[in-house]
């Protein structure tokens, strides 16, 4: 078995294979001044299962190609099976066609990756679940929220009150609730159709003086955890921490965050970034080693 | 029939929608703010056989993306064939492994269109040919070479001395000076391994008051093309002609190739730009009726 960490996502697949003491087979990659993506391989595969590390957050497309490129050579080069982890999986909020004519991305990139040479697929908190069912391989989801969870009740916060920013996230929730032994809440979203603007329901959770973490699968543009942020300050809450597993971060959203009232953002690394401050190697390392005994 | 004018070819698309008087369905599309394509028909393709128009010019993996994007949701609403009009194919210059554990990305990227539910595939002087013999279903290249020569022929210019600035476009120089009338030569490029610097074999050829036009494929960082400016204006030539079927034109490439000493320069709109002068829509539409009535 080889670990083929991806230009996407080369430190956490160097931290898997050092967890499960898997050889790692590098990559050379380049980008040409056109902005075409040049990968190789400089190890053997021959015979051998292997994992690519490769996630796929912006830019997505450009990262969906260059792991079709690492699958296409792997199985040039002998591989006998090939598993995609991709930490964040990108095209995955459609899972079917709301208006007539619309493409749905995800089912179309899973049949080209399969076509590229992946046999198998690994994702984390993946934002519909469903999208996987359609699928031409098997493909696994898992959730990272436990280790979030973990994360901050090694830190002193045990008995924190999760909030789930919207009904969507309440499973994300009381997931981190069976970690953090407190109570949890999730707020109702409305997005306005004209402004985009984002407002949330009013509700009455007990945070007064207590610490609150609102807990999402992605950060994206930041609108949904600036408005639960703000709530949560309005109710009393003495501290507001924003946590993800994907920090995608995009534009200014780390900055309105802040100054919405939460104290620190928390993702992991799914997506490298400075909040990645908890790691989901260990996560995937337990999947891979399932996987082998299984 | 049907065209489908791509959001990277959309004029393009139009245009040769026009000449063969087929009629369109146009595309909604977007971005997310994350970067994610969102691709929808707004028209019937029921039974029809469809042409999508577009090209893969910088963002390429984002256009090939978008392009079978559309295909799936051309094959989802009923086309009884797809057919991808593609007229800057990126990724064209591999067509083997020259290094053991290369991806041949262009190989990849076709069995992925095909998984998409492109069924054939048109392009316009693709960097290397046998590229195409390797795809899953019909590929055919055309030269919009011809065209630039005509359009300097119609400005005045037969008879102009016709330069390929390396071997490898030859074939180029002597299709288009079948059209000018005049001579045409090459230069022998070479390459320094550490700068990357390119320096071309001194020739000498009679263009000492002439027009010199050079022809080349694409023009990318334009490296090529400024040596072979200067060559030029050293052997005399009164006036010089950067011509080429794809403009990328990176960086400054535009700037490095005036400075050389070229008066202008022409491409076409398979690269939409602002020095396509020349449009490949006669050509494709050509191509589209012969491959009705074939």
């Amino acid at each position: 078995m080889k670990i083929i960490p991806g230009p996407a996502s080369k430190q956490l697949g160097e931290k898997i294979a050092e967890l499960i003491n898997a050889e790692t087979v590098p990559i050379i990659f380049k980008t040409f001044p056109d902005g075409e993506s040049y990968i190789r391989l400089e190890g053997e595969v021959q015979n051998q299962e292997v994992f690519i590390v490769q996630t796929t957050s912006p830019p997505q497309d450009a990262k969906i190609m260059q792991l079709a490129f690492i699958a296409d050579a792997a199985k040039r080069n002998g591989a006998k099976k090939v598993t995609a982890i991709v930490p964040y999986l990108a095209y995955a909020r459609q899972d079917k066609a709301f208006l007539q004519g619309e493409a749905i991305s995800i089912e179309i990139i899973a049949r080209m990756l399969k076509a590229a040479g992946i046999d198998s697929l690994i994702t984390v908190n993946v934002h519909q679940e469903k999208v996987l069912k359609k699928f031409p391989f098997p493909a696994k989801n898992v959730s990272a929220i436990r280790l979030l969870a973990e994360y901050f009740r090694n830190k002193g916060y045990a008995g924190a009150f999760a909030l789930a920013p919207d009904q969507g996230a309440m499973q994300i929730a009381e997931e981190a609730k069976k970690v953090l032994g407190g109570e949890c809440g999730y707020l109702e979203k409305q997005r306005d159709r004209y402004t985009g603007q984002i407002s949330v329901e009013k509700k009455t959770f007990d945070v007064r003086g207590k610490t609150a973490i609102i807990f999402d699968d992605i950060i994206s543009t930041g609108g949904t955890i600036v408005a639960a942020s703000k709530v949560l300050k309005e109710l009393g809450a003495q501290k507001v921490f924003a946590v993800c597993v994907h920090p995608l971060l995009i534009g200014d959203a780390e900055r309105r965050i802040l100054e919405a009232g939460a104290e620190e953002i928390v993702g992991t690394d799914t997506v490298p970034s400075h909040v990645s401050k908890v790691s989901i190697a260990p996560l995937i390392s337990g999947i891979i080693r399932e996987h082998k005994s299984g």
